[in-house]
């Protein structure tokens, strides 16, 4: 997606060792215009998934999830990361190690909104270690569900995610703009397909 | 908002101890057309607020704030829980304790995205004891911005958040469901003005 390579081009920081600073459109101030057209563009690569709900986990899935979701006419479903008072006692769990926040990341969600009936379609913002995707379906496979597809806005292609998913999933995996290091690390190239 | 009151009435669980586990509609699995129907409601109510952007707090907050900024066609700022390692170094900060997940919780929001020339809605998914409200009302003070409406999808009308948060900001605070206490704490009452 175009747009999207040029708003990151434009409001994207690379503040180095990989990281890139979004926060300007994803992580913190949502650029919701630019959502919206992502989470068509989701829906147009995954309209005949058949996906009966989007996945995501929280907080910063939650944007392009729910633009993916509003899209597609289909509920949306986030993993929490700490268990509130209110969530039910069956739960499905598993742990996703978290780089930009350091140590593990758990993330619950309740068997009452992920049933062995449902085609799940994951979305997150970015493809990266691809722990947390790797996490979610490891979820999504004690549910009894069936992962139907994959979209992150963001991929980093010098990161494993792509193949460690691709370890456990073979279905199709869609990512708008795709980042690369160049220069040895010093700088980035940002494009899309 | 009649809807919404049918949709709590239909899926909410009332748990006791004064807490509505809204979770199929709002904070784990999100209704997602309901959640477009609000953000259009509270776009209708502070139309001429002449807002410059959507405040929120991660995560349950976040669906009905996008949804709202969409409709009002500005963009979306979630108060982060934990500072990411991409978050800059100027930051604003307050502290809301937290009911339904123990402890305090921190608010942080990035100086690049919150400054003095903004006009801030205040979009949540709760009104009840009104801290988290208090506490963004609290960074918006810091960063010089002036607040100009508060929209909550549900108020807990036997809790003390409207008092608390009248007693900082005279501003419109529109809700668009109530739930009340009845049978001495027993049962709910949910309805809307």
């Amino acid at each position: 997606m175009q747009l999207l390579v040029d708003k990151i081009k434009t409001e994207g920081v690379y503040v180095g060792d990989g990281i890139i600073k979004v926060d300007a459109l994803l992580n913190h101030q949502v650029d919701v215009g630019l959502m919206s057209i992502v989470g068509k563009a989701f829906a147009k690569a995954f309209a005949t998934s058949g996906a009966s709900l989007v996945l995501t986990a929280e907080s910063s899935g939650i944007p392009p999830a729910f633009a993916t979701a509003q899209a597609l006419g289909v509920p949306l479903v986030y993993a929490r990361k700490k268990q509130p008072l209110t969530m039910g006692e069956r739960t499905y769990y598993a742990e996703a190690p978290s780089r930009t926040k350091g140590g593990v990341t758990p993330l619950i969600v309740s068997a009452d909104y992920l049933t062995a009936r449902d085609r799940v379609l994951l979305v997150d913002d970015f493809l990266a270690s691809g722990r947390t995707a790797v996490a979610l379906h490891e979820i999504i496979e004690q549910s009894g569900a069936r992962l139907v597809g994959v979209g992150c806005v963001v991929e980093k292609v010098f990161e494993p995610g792509r193949k460690h998913l691709e370890e456990v999933f073979a279905g199709p995996i869609v990512t708008l703009a795709k980042i690369d290091l160049v220069d040895e690390g010093k700088n980035i190239r940002v494009f899309s397909d």
